[in-house]
């Protein structure tokens, strides 16, 4: 029956995470490995007063079919915050409500990628996006990140020699690697991909929860051949499956297209009710909670590890975000680490999955801090650091027996 | 900038219907255009209670991140529904929950359809089921339907000089005609497409909603070989954009990696809303009272047009869902009738888009009967019978100019 199916199908691995998270699901396990906000800071009384009201004013409109491009004060508001945060003029017809970045990933996708078209990505670059690009039977060309954001000049010299449809990058807080950045690389990112003729994907998923250092603008600041994504999942919550696209027209027109083809329209009713949390309160007032509990919690993770783990582990200490990137050693692999590290019931990632070539990253894993309270952080870097030792020093020995 | 598209993009027709919409949304215009559930019927309260319920006894975990396949007793609630209504036994993992039938489409379409792949539609045809496989590039080949459902004979024949990927269905009080398939017609389908090996994707959306006659097995009911479609836009609520697919394994496994690609999981919170409406209510006394309310709005449609109507105008008089179907005499243009009847106030949608081939249905059209209170559609079928008589007596007067 394999025939069946669609030449994209045969293109999509199966999710490594998605099989990672069905065994840290188990209570005794502390996990690093999910993307998960701490649910301890949802604003569910919030969310339940919003729900009474849009149901009880205007219960009959609410549950309706409603139009494709979303509610019109939603996308007003994300307008108005672009603004105000990031001195964007946007008109609100150039946003496109969708049910998270996932799908705005998937639309993007569908709208510009023929089988075969080239998506330079980060290296390592986010799981999410080669997923949804993959459908679309995309060819990945990776460009090392670095601690100020991607390569440029190695990102030049690869348009030079053969163009692309799309750069895809997280520029802030960037999903694994927690790496933000410059506002000189953001400018030069812009410049280089317009010579080039490529759109840049700005997945702003993260940009709100800065714990640390300064606001920066964003790459969509630095050209408008930038389409922007956004998201609710990580500043109020991911179970309402609410982001949104930010596009020129003569794009979102496809978009729209693309989208209604999709779904029709993204859920009304928590459209209404999103909107109605953010009417009703102060939505700045709630991700300073956010960032302040995330930013005690990468402390202490930076902390535990400086303190357990061996010198030569690396890592990087985001100014924001809910994950780090530890790089091992050389020879060292992630995925024998993480097979100790299950047995002790801790988890992570495994670099991999995050590497569109198949040889890189085997060093490297990403480390979630924003849902573990302090104990599961401290208990599980000291489990995490134990695991480390036994597998260097297995490797050490390996080493010396078949040294020189 | 044309070129940066991806070709399916070229592909996809611009909605007819969503431009139609725009029009209709002035509050002096009486519309049959639309595909509305009647709001005055959703169950406005019990959402709310059940809103409120979820989000009071868990509200971390209704608003967090959340599996593709779907809430597990959602799916279970389905399984068991499958069983007592049409005898099916359906194991609870052969249902993915969707953003509703839209999306069910969508995904159905990204797992079978390499461009120029061959789908058997209905003619006339679902609009949403073109749009979702235009997106694909699908070839599309439209067999005529009779009073007892799709022309069996034709199907085989067409099947037999060229095999087809899919063959899409709205078996029961079908969209846009209101036709249902005879019991013999379902099984004389399924053991056709089981010959060719064709997979047939039923689309039950409406099944649920007869006010007449008598149940009947699905296409299913006679061929595993059948993926079927649900949701519980027309029986609870549209605005919550909830749906289910239902498909064998080795096909589920597929569209959970689409699915997962496409938007990680369907709203969870709203998941949950329905799940405890459906723990705490009578669904079949509530679908009761819509079968009611619909079955007098299609009564008094049906009387208005025997009233006001031409002899020579044909319609359908379906025994449940929404819409009923409308041919004009040859050579009576529905586009013409549609330009009159806007300057009356009164919409419709032209049979037109529901057509994959250009030069058909030009002479039909759909009425929707959900959305309208007696007072709308009787004033509304007088208003089209006057445009009717004004348009067929013009078409009378340039027969006879240009007649023998």
């Amino acid at each position: 029956m394999k025939n069946i199916f669609a030449d994209r199908m045969q293109a999509t691995r199966k999710s490594f995470i998605r099989e990672i998270l069905k065994v840290t699901q188990q209570p005794e396990v502390i996990s690093f490995a999910g993307g998960l906000p701490n649910p301890g800071l949802f604003p569910v009384e919030e969310i339940m007063s919003a729900a009474s009201k849009v149901l009880s004013e205007e219960g009959r409109s609410v549950l309706q079919y409603s139009t494709t491009e979303g509610y019109l004060p939603l996308r007003e508001f994300i307008a108005q915050r672009y603004l105000k945060k990031s001195g964007l003029n946007i008109d609100p017809d150039e946003i496109l409500i969708t049910n998270g970045s996932q799908q705005s990933l998937d639309l993007i996708g569908k709208v510009f990628l023929n089988k075969g078209d080239r998506v330079v990505m980060e290296k390592p670059g986010y799981l999410g996006a080669i997923q949804a690009f993959s459908i679309f039977e995309a060819e990945f060309e990776a460009v090392p990140l670095l601690e100020d954001g991607i390569d440029a000049g190695s990102l030049d010299r690869i348009l030079d020699g053969n163009s692309a449809k799309l750069f895809y990058t997280v520029s802030t807080f960037q999903n694994p690697s927690g790496i933000t950045y410059s506002a000189q690389k953001r400018k030069d990112v812009a410049a280089i991909l317009k010579k080039h003729n490529v759109i840049c994907v700005e997945d702003n998923a993260y940009g709100e929860l800065r714990f640390a250092g300064e606001d920066l603008p964003t790459i969509r600041n630095y050209s408008d051949y930038t389409i922007l994504m956004g998201s609710f999942s990580k500043i109020i919550a991911p179970g309402l499956r609410m982001g949104w696209i930010c596009a020129r027209k003569e794009i979102m027109e496809k978009l729209i297209v693309a989208k209604q083809a999709a779904d029709l329209h993204s859920n009304y009713l928590s459209q209404r009710i999103i909107h109605q949390y953010l009417l009703d309160n102060d939505l700045d007032g709630h991700i300073a909670k956010i960032k302040d509990a995330y930013g005690k919690r990468r402390d202490l993770m930076v902390s535990m590890m400086a303190e357990h783990f061996p010198e030569s582990v690396r890592y990087t200490k985001p100014e924001g975000g809910m994950f780090l990137w530890v790089t091992l050693p050389e020879g060292v692999s992630s995925l024998e680490l993480f097979e100790l590290a299950i047995e002790e019931n801790v988890a992570f990632v495994p670099g991999d999955p995050f590497y569109t070539d198949d040889n890189s990253g085997s060093n490297t894993l990403r480390l979630n801090f924003s849902n573990s309270d302090n104990e599961q952080i401290e208990e599980g870097i000291k489990r995490l650091a134990v695991c480390l030792e036994r597998l260097m020093g297995n490797v050490r020995r390996a080493n010396a027996q078949h040294g020189p």
